[in-house]
């Protein structure tokens, strides 16, 4: 059996020349942060993109994604940069900045339905009529491969970070970092807007269950049920001991948001400091003698308003 | 006789637990760039007045700054870290944004005259009066040697490069450069708006020479005239041919700011995307085989309108 590791390392030689090493520092009496906000297209969702389109190769009839946003924005970069067309598919709720990016990398939009889930639903209907390949936001073992070699990379940056938080919206991003982190000593703390719970429901009922979608940062985190591999990997990591789950409210993302401004002068979207928010309000405290990193995932904002 | 990097590496080992390790990132399609602007305070201008003030000592009488905004930051900032009393004396240019972050960190702030060089004359009136320790924004050695140490990290992160893009104000960040790229094989490639053009004019002069203040980057660039010690240094390196001086225009800086923001999220003030301004416009072309870097120098704006 191939090491999971393997898969991610191969993953990462693949799609390094694609995307941006982002950096990582020591955000001083906060904690160690990696810069994934940087990513080309704003978030981390350029590698899962990257590596769904070259592994599965894309055909005459381009890509298709259904997205809050950042993934609609990165399958776009992506398809623009390998000079293929894109479909991208949101909900209402996804913001003007998100919109104006996506049609920026030259894809066309389609902007209907209340949430991402219908957003998808539209996006499967229409590429089942084109035959476009599916780039799905988190449900596919290309994304989570993808999205796993931020975890490689920030490893390998800040080596010996003892707790790792990450955002979770539909669990792409919290299933890479599983999978990187299958095995050894780290510990994820999974963390999810109060009004975006779709994992912390999930580990509750042993399986993904529908969840509500809603506050400040549902349009990057605001997926109805987790994705099932994404849950698979952090189940697996939850029954270990080595993942916790963790709600913040909006109020804790907002002030998240403004230090980070304040402090270090990164503009990140609301998703993009729900991790952060965990440490900073209290709500997951890191235990004694623990190294905890941060990773900041997302800046697809209007940074009005910050100062 | 002590060698100039010997200075640096003594303010850098003296500095350091003050300070951030600033990230280097490589901007793909630009640049190779060192993301300065995520500095404490907003700016480098925190290196020279934490390493002033650690090196000169200060007595009850607490310091004293002039500033167009970024410096006294920096030294409210360094005072409010070390626990004294600190004055700043801003011009009225200065950003209410800058004038904010200097009430922020604890500094009683003094708004008045119509450039920097009001300012400072108001501040060394005060400091005769009062004692206090005087930290000049650009022309003390110690404040020289601490944003040295900027260059000192930034050729750690990515060495070899063959041309550092460098924006200049009243030129204590470019005498920094120079101290460390004495010898060496880089060129420096020192960046200021046509409205604020005190190097440009001093090397032409051949000294110092009184210079326009004006134009978009005016609170952050508008030295009157460049300072003795960095013109020396700058002035030396353009003799050996190491040293380029280069004018952009304000849509340029505009230009640069609002791609730095599209491409990679990150929001710098008009003066901290100088340098990449250079580059991006064409005022300044890499020689084939350049391996050029940009620093980007400051963030302290309002980001409202970069979306």
């Amino acid at each position: 059996m191939t090491h999971p590791r393997d898969a991610v390392q191969a993953a990462h030689r693949l799609i390094a020349p694609d995307i941006r090493e982002t950096p990582a520092m020591l955000l001083p009496g906060i904690a160690a942060a990696k810069l994934e906000l940087l990513q080309l297209s704003g978030s981390f969702k350029a590698r899962g993109a990257f590596h769904r389109m070259r592994r599965a190769g894309v055909g005459a009839a381009g890509v298709i994604a259904a997205s809050g946003g950042n993934h609609g924005a990165a399958v776009a970069a992506a398809a623009q940069a390998l000079g293929v067309a894109a479909e991208i598919f949101v909900p209402a709720i996804s913001s003007p900045a998100k919109q104006a990016l996506i049609r920026r990398f030259g894809a066309a939009l389609t902007v209907g339905g209340a949430t991402y889930d219908e957003a998808r639903q539209a996006s499967e209907a229409r590429a089942a009529a084109t035959g476009a390949l599916v780039v799905h936001a988190y449900d596919q073992q290309e994304v989570l491969e993808g999205q796993a070699t931020c975890a490689l990379e920030w490893e390998r940056q800040q080596p010996g970070l003892s707790h790792l938080l990450v955002a979770v919206g539909g669990g792409g991003l919290l299933g890479g970092f599983a999978t990187w982190h299958a095995a050894g000593a780290a510990t994820l703390v999974a963390v999810e807007p109060e009004g975006c719970p779709c994992l912390a429901m999930a580990l509750q009922a042993g399986r993904p269950v529908p969840a509500p979608v809603g506050g400040l940062a549902a349009d990057s985190l605001g997926a109805r049920q987790v994705g099932a591999l994404g849950f698979a990997r952090a189940a697996a990591l939850h029954a270990a001991g080595r993942l916790v789950s963790v709600l913040v409210p909006d109020a804790a993302i907002a002030a998240a948001r403004r230090r980070l401004w304040e402090e270090a002068r990164l503009a990140s979207e609301p998703g993009g400091a729900a991790a952060l928010a965990a440490l900073l309000s209290g709500r997951w405290a890191p235990p004694p003698g623990a190294r905890p990193g941060v990773l900041l995932c997302g800046a697809n904002t209007d940074p009005a308003g910050l100062a």
